[in-house]
C-alpha cells in the first residue's frame, strides 16, 4: 500500500483514521453500503461517536468520496513529476493503475462508489460525479496539451482519448477484482501505451 | 426495451416474473441489495411467498445471475446473424451496447453485481466470475477466428482485443449511469470499430 512521499508531522485526528477505514469499506461494500453503524463496528466505536463526527448517513458518504479524492490527487495527481504533454498523461495513468491495484482492498473506490450510487440521486452521487467528471477533464486537459506540443497526432480526440484510457482503468479493476487477475493491468498499461504513442483516438 | 424476438406463447412463469424484477432491482442495487423481503415488497408477495420459489438470499443470487445470462445470450448472442469473423463480433459489440444501454433500471446487470460481490466470497461470485469469463473467452474465440480468416491482422492478441472491447463497454455504462451521459455509447462505437477495422491490439 502506498500513501504518498510525505511524512505527517502529527498524527492524523480520529476523523481521518475514520475516513480511511470509511473508504477502505465503501471500495469492498460500495457507499450504500457504508453506515454510521457499520464504520463504528469497524473502528470499535460508538455509533454516536461517528455520529457526532459525520452526522448523517449521506453526509458520511461525502465525506468519503472526498476523502478518497484528496487521497487520489495526493497519490496519483500531484505525485507524478514528469513533463507536461505525453510524459505526464503517461505517468499518470501508469500510477492510477498502481493506485487502483494497491490503495484499498476492494480495488478502484470510485468504480465502487459510482455503480453502487449511480441509481440513487442525493448528494453523494452528485459529489462523485463531480469528482469523476473532473478527473476525466483533467486526463482530456492534458491529452489536449500533449496534441498542441505535437506529441499525439492532430487529428486526435481529446475525450475520445480520455474515455477509452478510462475504460482501460475500469477493465484491469474488473479482471484484478472479479478474475483475481493482475494481469489486467498489464493490458491496460500495454493498450494506452499504444494510445499515448500516438495510436488513433 | 427489447425482449427478443419470440413472442412467448404461454404466459411466463411466477418464478420468470420475479427473476426478472430481481435482475432489474440487481442493476440498480447490485446483488448484495436483492434480498427475498427487497424482492417480495417489489412484487407484491409475501416473504415466505418468495422464499418459497428461490430458498435462500444465497440462492436467489444466483438465479438472477442466471437469469441475466440467459437473457444477454437471447437478445446479443443469439440474435446475431451475422457471417462468423469480424461482422459477427462487431454485430456482438453494437448489440451489446444497446442492452447495456436498454435492458435495465440500472445499466449492466453483471457490471452492477461484479462491482457488487467482488469482495465477497461465495456462490453468486463464482458463478458470476464464470458467465464473465465465458463471455470475454467468447469475444476472443471470434476474434481468433477473425485472425484466422484473414480479417483481422495477424499479430492482433484476441484476448487483448476482448480486454479493450470490454473497457469500452465498461465506460459506456458508466457515462451513461453516472454521467447520464449516452455518448459513451458512440464514443465505445467509435473505438470498438476503430479496433475491429485492424487498429492494432
Amino acid at each position: 500500500m502506498r500513501y504518498g512521499s510525505a511524512v505527517p508531522t502529527t498524527r492524523p485526528s480520529k476523523r481521518d483514521d475514520l475516513l480511511r477505514l470509511a473508504t477502505d469499506r465503501a471500495s469492498v461494500d460500495g457507499l450504500e453500503g457504508l453506515t454510521i453503524g457499520r464504520l463504528a463496528a469497524d473502528a470499535g466505536m460508538s455509533k454516536s461517536g461517528v455520529a457526532g463526527l459525520f452526522g448523517s448517513k449521506a453526509d458520511l458518504q461525502v465525506a468519503t468520496v472526498r476523502a478518497a479524492a484528496a487521497r487520489f490527487d495526493d497519490e496519483v495527481v500531484a505525485a507524478v513529476t514528469e513533463e507536461p504533454g505525453v510524459a505526464r498523461l503517461r505517468a499518470i495513468v501508469h500510477r492510477w493503475l498502481e493506485h487502483v491495484a494497491d490503495a484499498y482492498s476492494g480495488g478502484c473506490v470510485f468504480i465502487a462508489a459510482a455503480t453502487d450510487i449511480d441509481g440513487h440521486p442525493g448528494p453523494a452521487r452528485d459529489v462523485l460525479a463531480e469528482i469523476e467528471r473532473a478527473w476525466v477533464a483533467t486526463l482530456a486537459a492534458e491529452a489536449k496539451l500533449a496534441i498542441r506540443l505535437g506529441e499525439l497526432p492532430r487529428r486526435t480526440d481529446p475525450d475520445q482519448l480520455a474515455f477509452e484510457l478510462f475504460g482501460l482503468l475500469m477493465a484491469a479493476n474488473f479482471w484484478n477484482q472479479l478474475f483475481d487477475d493482475p494481469g489486467g493491468l498489464d493490458r491496460a498499461r500495454l493498450a494506452a501505451d499504444r494510445l499515448l504513442d500516438g495510436g488513433e483516438s
